[in-house]
Protein backbone atom coordinates (compact mmCIF):
# COMPACT_ATOMS: atom_id res chain seq x y z
CA UNK A 1 0.00 0.00 0.00
CA UNK A 2 1.04 3.27 -1.07
CA UNK A 3 1.34 6.13 1.47
CA UNK A 4 -1.08 8.09 -0.80
CA UNK A 5 -3.81 5.55 -0.71
CA UNK A 6 -6.71 5.49 1.94
CA UNK A 7 -7.16 2.60 4.81
CA UNK A 8 -8.50 -0.16 2.91
CA UNK A 9 -12.28 0.23 3.93
CA UNK A 10 -12.38 3.70 2.76
CA UNK A 11 -13.51 4.41 -0.64
CA UNK A 12 -10.65 6.19 -2.98
CA UNK A 13 -9.71 9.37 -2.22
CA UNK A 14 -11.27 12.33 -4.89
CA UNK A 15 -8.68 15.09 -6.22
CA UNK A 16 -10.06 17.72 -3.84
CA UNK A 17 -9.67 15.10 -0.68
CA UNK A 18 -6.08 14.89 -1.47
CA UNK A 19 -5.36 18.01 -1.62
CA UNK A 20 -7.14 18.82 1.85
CA UNK A 21 -4.77 16.03 3.46
CA UNK A 22 -1.61 17.99 1.99
CA UNK A 23 -3.24 21.06 3.43
CA UNK A 24 -3.76 19.46 7.11
CA UNK A 25 -0.49 18.03 6.65
CA UNK A 26 1.28 21.31 6.17
CA UNK A 27 -0.65 23.72 8.50
CA UNK A 28 0.10 21.04 11.31
CA UNK A 29 3.40 21.93 11.42
CA UNK A 30 2.11 25.49 11.84
CA UNK A 31 0.34 23.93 15.16
CA UNK A 32 -3.16 24.23 13.49
CA UNK A 33 -5.08 21.56 13.78
CA UNK A 34 -7.52 20.35 10.92
CA UNK A 35 -11.23 18.88 10.33
CA UNK A 36 -12.33 18.13 7.26
CA UNK A 37 -15.15 18.32 5.54
CA UNK A 38 -16.69 20.42 8.47
CA UNK A 39 -19.83 21.60 8.71
CA UNK A 40 -20.15 25.27 10.20
CA UNK A 41 -23.97 26.04 9.60
CA UNK A 42 -26.39 24.29 7.78
CA UNK A 43 -26.22 24.58 4.34
CA UNK A 44 -22.47 24.95 4.40
CA UNK A 45 -19.48 22.78 4.41
CA UNK A 46 -15.81 23.43 3.99
CA UNK A 47 -13.29 21.74 2.78
CA UNK A 48 -10.83 22.29 5.45
CA UNK A 49 -11.67 24.09 8.99
CA UNK A 50 -8.17 24.81 10.59
CA UNK A 51 -7.67 25.90 14.61
CA UNK A 52 -4.78 27.68 15.56
CA UNK A 53 -3.03 27.51 19.14
CA UNK A 54 -4.63 30.83 19.77
CA UNK A 55 -7.77 29.71 18.45
CA UNK A 56 -7.52 31.65 14.92
CA UNK A 57 -9.66 30.08 12.42
CA UNK A 58 -9.14 29.38 9.26
CA UNK A 59 -10.93 28.24 6.22
CA UNK A 60 -9.50 26.30 2.98
CA UNK A 61 -11.00 25.65 0.35
CA UNK A 62 -9.75 22.76 -2.03
CA UNK A 63 -9.95 23.76 -5.96
CA UNK A 64 -9.27 20.36 -7.96
CA UNK A 65 -9.49 22.34 -11.30
CA UNK A 66 -11.13 25.10 -13.16
CA UNK A 67 -14.81 23.77 -13.28
CA UNK A 68 -14.39 23.03 -9.91
CA UNK A 69 -13.85 26.74 -9.23
CA UNK A 70 -16.17 28.70 -11.73
CA UNK A 71 -18.82 26.30 -10.50
CA UNK A 72 -18.68 27.54 -7.15
CA UNK A 73 -21.00 29.95 -6.31
CA UNK A 74 -20.48 29.94 -2.08
CA UNK A 75 -17.04 30.69 -1.55
CA UNK A 76 -17.91 34.48 -0.01
CA UNK A 77 -20.32 32.50 2.06
CA UNK A 78 -17.66 31.29 3.78
CA UNK A 79 -15.57 34.24 4.64
CA UNK A 80 -18.10 35.14 7.46
CA UNK A 81 -16.84 32.30 9.18
CA UNK A 82 -13.19 32.05 9.34
CA UNK A 83 -10.57 34.80 10.72
CA UNK A 84 -8.86 33.83 6.86
CA UNK A 85 -10.13 31.95 3.86
CA UNK A 86 -7.60 30.55 1.27
CA UNK A 87 -7.87 28.65 -1.64
CA UNK A 88 -5.83 25.18 -2.24
CA UNK A 89 -4.85 23.85 -5.55
CA UNK A 90 -2.57 21.93 -7.33
CA UNK A 91 0.61 23.18 -9.48
CA UNK A 92 -1.73 23.26 -12.87
CA UNK A 93 -4.56 24.87 -11.57
CA UNK A 94 -4.58 28.43 -13.66
CA UNK A 95 -4.24 31.09 -10.37
CA UNK A 96 -5.31 33.65 -11.86
CA UNK A 97 -8.47 33.01 -12.10
CA UNK A 98 -8.67 33.34 -8.39
CA UNK A 99 -9.46 36.20 -6.75
CA UNK A 100 -6.55 38.21 -4.72
CA UNK A 101 -8.29 38.44 -1.76
CA UNK A 102 -8.32 34.98 -0.60
CA UNK A 103 -5.12 33.06 0.29
CA UNK A 104 -3.31 30.83 -1.77
CA UNK A 105 -1.97 27.40 -0.72
CA UNK A 106 -0.20 25.05 -3.35
CA UNK A 107 -0.43 21.59 -2.64
CA UNK A 108 -0.83 17.91 -3.40
CA UNK A 109 -1.30 14.50 -1.58
CA UNK A 110 1.64 15.11 0.58
CA UNK A 111 2.01 18.55 1.69
CA UNK A 112 1.38 22.13 0.89
CA UNK A 113 3.01 25.84 1.09
CA UNK A 114 1.24 28.94 1.53
CA UNK A 115 1.90 31.03 -1.08
CA UNK A 116 0.19 34.26 -0.02
CA UNK A 117 -1.95 34.78 2.78
CA UNK A 118 -5.02 36.95 2.50
CA UNK A 119 -5.65 39.96 5.16
CA UNK A 120 -7.07 38.81 8.41
CA UNK A 121 -10.92 39.24 9.24
CA UNK A 122 -11.96 39.35 13.09
CA UNK A 123 -14.91 36.78 13.68
CA UNK A 124 -17.54 37.83 16.20
CA UNK A 125 -15.72 36.23 19.51
CA UNK A 126 -19.77 34.74 20.05
CA UNK A 127 -19.53 33.10 16.63
CA UNK A 128 -15.43 32.05 17.78
CA UNK A 129 -16.85 30.73 20.55
CA UNK A 130 -19.55 28.59 18.85
CA UNK A 131 -17.17 27.33 16.00
CA UNK A 132 -14.83 25.98 18.65
CA UNK A 133 -17.58 24.22 20.30
CA UNK A 134 -18.59 22.55 17.12
CA UNK A 135 -15.60 22.19 16.07
CA UNK A 136 -14.73 20.07 19.31
CA UNK A 137 -17.88 18.29 19.06
CA UNK A 138 -17.58 17.35 15.71
CA UNK A 139 -14.03 16.01 15.60
CA UNK A 140 -14.51 13.75 19.12
CA UNK A 141 -17.46 12.64 17.71
CA UNK A 142 -15.52 11.02 14.61
CA UNK A 143 -12.68 10.40 16.29
CA UNK A 144 -14.88 8.16 18.99
CA UNK A 145 -16.12 6.33 15.63
CA UNK A 146 -12.73 5.60 14.90
CA UNK A 147 -11.12 4.44 18.21
CA UNK A 148 -14.68 2.30 18.56
CA UNK A 149 -16.32 1.20 15.60
CA UNK A 150 -19.13 -1.00 16.86
CA UNK A 151 -20.17 2.92 18.01
CA UNK A 152 -21.31 2.99 14.07
CA UNK A 153 -24.55 1.16 14.29
CA UNK A 154 -25.90 2.90 17.43
CA UNK A 155 -25.84 6.29 16.61
CA UNK A 156 -26.58 8.19 13.09
CA UNK A 157 -23.46 9.94 12.63
CA UNK A 158 -23.19 13.62 12.48
CA UNK B 1 -12.82 -10.83 15.71
CA UNK B 2 -15.64 -9.89 18.95
CA UNK B 3 -16.85 -6.75 19.57
CA UNK B 4 -14.77 -5.64 22.64
CA UNK B 5 -11.92 -6.54 21.08
CA UNK B 6 -9.77 -3.36 19.80
CA UNK B 7 -8.66 -2.61 16.39
CA UNK B 8 -6.05 -5.25 15.20
CA UNK B 9 -3.14 -3.02 15.37
CA UNK B 10 -3.77 -1.97 18.71
CA UNK B 11 -2.72 -3.25 22.13
CA UNK B 12 -5.14 -4.86 24.32
CA UNK B 13 -7.27 -2.22 26.26
CA UNK B 14 -6.90 -2.08 29.80
CA UNK B 15 -10.39 -2.49 32.46
CA UNK B 16 -10.03 1.07 32.74
CA UNK B 17 -9.84 1.77 29.19
CA UNK B 18 -12.95 -0.76 28.39
CA UNK B 19 -15.18 1.46 30.93
CA UNK B 20 -14.64 4.82 28.98
CA UNK B 21 -15.41 2.73 25.83
CA UNK B 22 -18.49 2.26 27.64
CA UNK B 23 -19.27 5.41 29.26
CA UNK B 24 -18.59 7.13 26.20
CA UNK B 25 -20.94 5.36 24.23
CA UNK B 26 -23.83 5.66 26.64
CA UNK B 27 -23.25 9.62 26.99
CA UNK B 28 -23.07 10.02 23.25
CA UNK B 29 -26.69 9.09 23.69
CA UNK B 30 -27.05 12.52 25.68
CA UNK B 31 -25.41 14.36 22.62
CA UNK B 32 -22.18 14.17 24.83
CA UNK B 33 -19.16 14.16 22.60
CA UNK B 34 -16.42 12.66 24.33
CA UNK B 35 -12.60 12.72 23.95
CA UNK B 36 -10.72 9.43 26.01
CA UNK B 37 -7.43 10.37 28.15
CA UNK B 38 -7.34 14.46 27.77
CA UNK B 39 -4.83 16.97 29.78
CA UNK B 40 -6.72 19.68 30.28
CA UNK B 41 -3.52 20.91 32.30
CA UNK B 42 0.18 19.98 32.47
CA UNK B 43 -0.24 17.15 35.23
CA UNK B 44 -3.26 16.17 34.98
CA UNK B 45 -5.13 13.19 32.51
CA UNK B 46 -8.48 12.72 32.95
CA UNK B 47 -10.43 9.30 31.40
CA UNK B 48 -12.91 10.79 29.62
CA UNK B 49 -14.18 14.53 28.95
CA UNK B 50 -17.35 15.63 27.62
CA UNK B 51 -18.70 17.82 26.11
CA UNK B 52 -22.24 18.77 25.65
CA UNK B 53 -24.52 20.64 23.34
CA UNK B 54 -24.79 23.71 25.17
CA UNK B 55 -20.55 23.32 25.66
CA UNK B 56 -21.30 21.68 29.14
CA UNK B 57 -17.84 20.26 30.56
CA UNK B 58 -18.29 16.66 32.40
CA UNK B 59 -15.53 14.72 33.64
CA UNK B 60 -15.60 11.04 34.11
CA UNK B 61 -12.81 9.05 36.42
CA UNK B 62 -12.90 5.32 35.32
CA UNK B 63 -11.79 2.93 38.33
CA UNK B 64 -11.60 -0.96 37.89
CA UNK B 65 -11.16 -1.62 41.20
CA UNK B 66 -10.95 -0.19 44.65
CA UNK B 67 -7.15 -0.15 44.63
CA UNK B 68 -7.64 2.18 41.17
CA UNK B 69 -9.32 4.34 43.67
CA UNK B 70 -7.70 4.37 46.80
CA UNK B 71 -4.21 4.96 45.26
CA UNK B 72 -5.81 8.15 43.32
CA UNK B 73 -5.04 11.41 45.25
CA UNK B 74 -5.68 13.69 42.68
CA UNK B 75 -9.62 13.72 41.72
CA UNK B 76 -10.68 16.28 43.54
CA UNK B 77 -8.35 18.58 41.56
CA UNK B 78 -10.35 17.52 38.52
CA UNK B 79 -13.01 19.46 40.08
CA UNK B 80 -11.93 22.72 39.17
CA UNK B 81 -12.14 21.51 35.28
CA UNK B 82 -15.66 20.37 34.67
CA UNK B 83 -19.13 21.01 35.56
CA UNK B 84 -19.87 17.88 37.13
CA UNK B 85 -17.51 15.06 38.13
CA UNK B 86 -18.32 11.38 37.70
CA UNK B 87 -16.61 8.37 38.61
CA UNK B 88 -17.37 5.19 36.51
CA UNK B 89 -17.02 1.91 37.71
CA UNK B 90 -18.35 -1.76 37.10
CA UNK B 91 -20.92 -4.01 38.84
CA UNK B 92 -18.22 -5.54 41.32
CA UNK B 93 -17.10 -1.82 42.27
CA UNK B 94 -17.67 -1.06 46.05
CA UNK B 95 -19.41 1.68 45.24
CA UNK B 96 -19.76 2.53 49.45
CA UNK B 97 -16.11 3.88 49.48
CA UNK B 98 -16.81 6.19 46.75
CA UNK B 99 -17.57 10.04 47.80
CA UNK B 100 -21.08 11.07 47.40
CA UNK B 101 -19.93 14.30 46.26
CA UNK B 102 -19.05 13.07 43.35
CA UNK B 103 -21.54 11.21 40.42
CA UNK B 104 -21.38 7.85 39.63
CA UNK B 105 -22.10 5.87 36.56
CA UNK B 106 -22.51 2.26 35.93
CA UNK B 107 -20.33 1.01 33.45
CA UNK B 108 -18.73 -1.90 31.20
CA UNK B 109 -17.48 -2.20 27.74
CA UNK B 110 -20.79 -1.80 25.96
CA UNK B 111 -22.70 0.43 27.72
CA UNK B 112 -23.15 2.67 30.59
CA UNK B 113 -26.14 3.77 33.07
CA UNK B 114 -25.73 7.27 34.88
CA UNK B 115 -26.75 5.98 38.91
CA UNK B 116 -26.06 9.52 40.42
CA UNK B 117 -25.14 13.26 39.37
CA UNK B 118 -23.63 15.09 41.68
CA UNK B 119 -24.42 18.63 42.08
CA UNK B 120 -23.33 21.24 39.19
CA UNK B 121 -20.49 23.37 39.52
CA UNK B 122 -19.67 26.37 37.14
CA UNK B 123 -16.70 26.63 35.31
CA UNK B 124 -15.28 30.69 34.63
CA UNK B 125 -16.33 31.62 31.23
CA UNK B 126 -12.33 31.68 30.68
CA UNK B 127 -11.64 28.32 31.15
CA UNK B 128 -14.72 26.32 30.06
CA UNK B 129 -13.57 28.48 26.64
CA UNK B 130 -9.96 27.54 26.80
CA UNK B 131 -11.48 23.92 27.29
CA UNK B 132 -13.46 23.93 24.39
CA UNK B 133 -10.78 25.12 22.30
CA UNK B 134 -8.44 22.50 23.55
CA UNK B 135 -10.68 19.68 23.02
CA UNK B 136 -10.90 20.77 19.93
CA UNK B 137 -7.47 20.86 18.91
CA UNK B 138 -6.95 17.51 20.84
CA UNK B 139 -9.36 15.75 19.16
CA UNK B 140 -8.79 16.87 15.42
CA UNK B 141 -5.29 16.39 15.51
CA UNK B 142 -6.05 12.96 16.91
CA UNK B 143 -8.27 12.43 14.22
CA UNK B 144 -6.19 13.04 11.73
CA UNK B 145 -3.42 10.66 12.75
CA UNK B 146 -6.52 8.06 12.50
CA UNK B 147 -7.58 9.58 8.63
CA UNK B 148 -4.03 9.92 7.56
CA UNK B 149 -1.56 7.23 9.29
CA UNK B 150 1.46 8.96 6.97
CA UNK B 151 1.26 11.95 9.05
CA UNK B 152 2.34 10.11 12.50
CA UNK B 153 6.40 9.90 11.33
CA UNK B 154 6.45 13.79 10.64
CA UNK B 155 5.08 15.10 13.62
CA UNK B 156 5.63 14.14 17.78
CA UNK B 157 1.82 13.33 18.70
CA UNK B 158 0.33 15.86 21.34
Amino acid sequence: MSDLDPPSTAAPMQPGQMLARGVCRHLRGYGFACVEEFVPARGLRVDVMALGPKGEVWVIECKSGRADFTSDHKWQGYLDWCDRYFFAVDAGFPVEILPDEAGLILADGFGAEIIRHPEEGRLPASRRKALHLNVARTAATRLQSYRDPGVAGMFKDK
